[in-house]
């Protein structure tokens, strides 16, 4: 199988450097282009300054990056764009015939957007139709993941939407890469607690009804729940954790919900996916955890982490939840929808080798 | 005016030593006695193992420690023991004619142990007398201090009490110290959250309740509220954060709340109390704080930091609170209560210098 | 006595901030402008980004910040600027009749400038009265203070220069804080070493040569030794730790090096200064001191800690030093250096009260 | 190929959960027995405190913790005991034909117990018939590692022997795991550096002698330098960074050492060792490299990282060097050490699959 050439909005910033490290030795895509504002011209070997772990992968360092209005080859694009930069390129590329996949909030919220987390809801690629035909795209879409806070909290309550979820409470505990790179000065974090996030309580209070929304064949109904969020930021590398107390419609027990969570499986076509965790949640028995730096990694970052399933006297239950808010809340996510778009069709001719079930 | 002598159990501890740093130089007590377990007969500049900046006073190195179960000279007593030694030694040393003020919690929930907080129930301290009455003690008394992530919550409570709290839920962050020493691995926080802290969350759900109560006379009317907690452990030396949401059985406005804080004075005999800070709370207007390592030190560690306050889609209100919690949630309370108690005339015959209004 | 007004340049960076800290309360000196470039024209509590612990003082809050190119009534003037902003700037203040004790690198090793520390070198402010003479300053001046991480170094080496030190080598291990705000990003120091903090190393190499030099009548006759460097970057809030090793033209015995140390005193008229600590410097005898977090604070953040003193395998002795980099070894250093122009008469008519021995 | 199986002891520890995590899917060795004292007799699961990411490999949960004195079945044994432990057991198991890859300090500086370095000194396990011959042992065998702290140190200087190092000067910056688990209290380390380790600045001083040293087919003639040592503690979860200054008896030029790192190699038989980095060094051309956090997982966290290399006023020449202390410094050389008796011969019957060159 040829590999497709993807190409890498953003790509000297955190999270594009997150995506250069995920898409090194990808089995399906290959990183052709790297593209930039401040670094166009330069080599990505120069012009990165690396903050992930080691060195970045050879193949990458001596591309040149192009400048962010650069007519590009690769029918997939990977954005890790500011929101101001990506309200603008995101849309042109795509208008251009571009799959863009993208890691900015600036079009979460657009109607017919996907806000898409494949074994959540996969169903929901089929927004893309809606799109082209709205605006004329042939080829192009444009597809977005969540908020980097929403992510463990909407991947714990998607096995339990059966229960009709009511009310959702949520006290963040959120890592420093979540601000990108330098991001949060060491002298405000080391020692400390910041009680205050910008941007993402709102976040938190509106992505999860989208994305547990069901597509009715031209828009996304909203799943109906109030959301009540606090974000913090704490002294943690990576990993972001949620405190969540819940209330359902219906009269769940605590076994019910452990089982949701055992049992919950996506179609085969999902788990096969090459990014894709074993399965997409995991209850700890152990009274503290999950904990950011243990289990962040679980799935290789793709899976979250639940625990300390109790009962709430304000509300119907309380647990945590765990995920690595750089892969599975942000370059790791776009790279599975974008495998889902490939077995779905929207990626052109390109088709992956087919999975065997069992592989 | 001659100082009075005071004991310190447990005084090798963290909270020990923290009594001792905040007795240095006080002008109502001085250290007389230290009584330790394993560091007894000990040189106390051997035993001990200083956890705080900079060395303990030089009054008290050479002091040699006594055992724990000592005849003791002093008539107040200051007592930082775990739970199970607090349980037997501290009623035996009420018994002997001692008044021990004590930052355990064996005894907090006991209905004739007064859990004081001077600025927020002061009058509590009646119940030294029903206590005295039931147990046949005559000099001596056992007051207890409440838990130290019970302090920043129910701190800025206080104020709010009049317009009905029906409902709260609360998510800490809480410091490594509240865990003693050598407590938390450093394994264990670095890079990392522990999502659960053993005990304190029931703390959390009961001790409030007793505090915010009315003395009757006789006893405690415990103050109605359902209260749901969760506890955490963040990397962070001191401080407790603790983040809270909230329901009023009447309608305040965020202006109401606020002008509670901003009007919420203490009587003028405990303002003045020499450990006493300027007022017990202040509102930070600053959209992200309170935070531990800038606001743990206000008031010298004995004021409670608000802020962020704004509405909950789930409750009523949201808002972060912060103390410090060795100092206003343990050893520095223990202290204004003992200074409460001297005024009101419970330290036997001792009597601290009239304090003049404005001094 | 009617206080002394004084300028701050660089008013709402790190440094600044500290110099406002310090000041607030100084029994000579009196803040009564503010100086910042990019915060000109705003007032100082919304310009600036309060990084120390608390809140600004509330007199400064409401002052409004002048440009840089202002001219100013007070006549000490304290800079915190930028090495490149100081540059211009400093020698045009100087010329216009300002005295100005400067925290910036530029002028440190030029030759008529003192690299004036009050207890090692005091009697470098006569290089004032020559720099006076070669530029035509009136009543005008110039003095610097040292690098943060040559402070440590130097305060330990002063009481040991009779023994005639031949080598210095020296592995720093330096906290945040010396890299100004938002200077360290927290994703690069959290659970890690940064084995490189830029200039550093050529700082410590050169500045204690001037710093233990001795003042001719004409310029400085540099101290001669060999010093070899290396500094690295810790997760640390303040204090920086040194590591040294020392060769000794003669051949002194550990009690000779506590000695010196024990015995180090200033003349009166220094140790009395209001910003002067008991004594410059302590030997601390528990095997695992100095530390950074323990014992920054020592003699109000401005005396050095000593430790570990033991003998070389390769050179002649080993021992860690420390001082809290922003206080001893930056902005309070520059008030020292004030202090001490103040009773020298360096600073106009300006006349402390008399300080008593004794006091 | 059937595989070797193998005992662990000290199973619970921080190091002995590190052998079980590298065990986990090794090729050729199959974790058989575990061994612990206070956790003998319970299910792994149950008794271990896992301090590492994740979980405990899903195979060893259910094995039931043999005590430290029990026969043991497997043929080779990886200790991970605390010294005094250690002491006892190591050469019981020997003599009764047991081969000991040990981790523990105990017998390091033993005359007839190899120290074992395979990139290094692999030679060195010709001590290992004269120690048979010794001790009148027949198939057992006693084998160590060296301090973690060591290890950077020595890999460092492995391939710099040719210029004839005759003065190492070095300051250690140590990660918290070398202290085992509980360990460092978060108390003693958060902001904070401690700068002493116990025992460490001796080993530092010792062992490299012995490592770099030249079997003479009875014992090992000790390399000869003078190594001055100084050990720290800081914040950093994993990896030891060490500062060494460096003098040579020939004149090597920067080129000459940088030549030397980049063509170290090591026979063909050991770089294929399933557990042996592609190389084991790498010099690292940033200048603020090599970093714990973002370089100890290099070559899975076995090879040694080097840096900063640049000339010293005091000594020659000056550089760091970095490897993650738990793999590379204790577990994993332990697992390579064992390797290389395995194709050595020296594990009784069991022969490894024949590791074709270029596999």
């Amino acid at each position: 199988m040829e590999k497709l050439n993807v190409a890498i909005l953003g790509a000297t910033g955190a999270v594009g450097q997150r995506f250069i490290q995920l898409l090194d030795n990808h089995p399906w895509f290959q990183v052709a282009e790297l593209v930039g504002k401040s670094s166009a011209g330069k080599r990505y070997g120069d012009a990165v300054n690396w903050i992930l772990d080691d060195s970045p992968p050879a193949d990458v360092m001596d591309m040149i990056v192009k400048p962010l209005d650069a007519e590009l080859d690769s029918l997939l694009v990977f954005s890790a764009l500011p929101k101001e930069a990506a309200k603008d390129r995101e849309p042109q590329l795509a208008a251009a015939g571009h799959v863009v996949c993208t890691n900015a909030s600036a079009y979460r919220m657009t109607v017919d957007v996907p806000l898409l987390l494949p074994e959540v809801n996969h169903e929901h690629v089929g927004l893309i139709d809606v799109q082209r035909a709205n605006r004329g795209w042939t080829t192009g879409a444009l597809i977005a993941n969540s908020n980097c806070t929403t992510m463990p909290l909407v991947m714990a309550l998607a096995p339990l939407r059966k229960f009709g979820i009511s009310k959702l409470h949520v006290v963040s505990e959120q890592a420093i890469s979540g601000a990108g790179y330098p991001g949060v000065a060491s002298l405000d974090i080391i020692d400390n607690v910041i009680p205050y996030v910008p941007g993402d309580e709102g976040k938190m209070e509106t992505e999860p009804l989208k994305i547990l929304g069901s597509f009715n064949g031209e828009s996304i109904d909203e799943y109906e729940m109030v959301v009540g969020a606090t974000a913090t930021r704490v002294a943690v590398i990576d990993g972001h954790l949620v405190n969540l107390s819940i209330e359902f419609e219906e009269n769940p027990s605590i076994d019910d919900l452990l089982d949701a969570w055992a049992t919950y499986e996506t179609p085969a076509e999902i788990a096969l996916l090459p990014s894709a965790p074993e399965r997409p949640v995991q209850y700890l028995p152990q009274i503290d955890r999950p904990q950011p730096r243990r289990d962040r990694m679980a799935g290789n970052g793709m899976m979250t982490s639940i625990g300390r399933l109790r009962e709430c006297p304000i509300l119907d239950y309380k647990f945590a939840a765990l995920a690595h808010n750089t892969i599975r809340g942000a370059a790791g996510c776009s790279v599975l929808n974008a495998e889902l778009l490939a077995v779905k069709g929207y990626l052109g001719e390109f088709q992956p080798v087919a999975i065997a079930v069992g592989d």
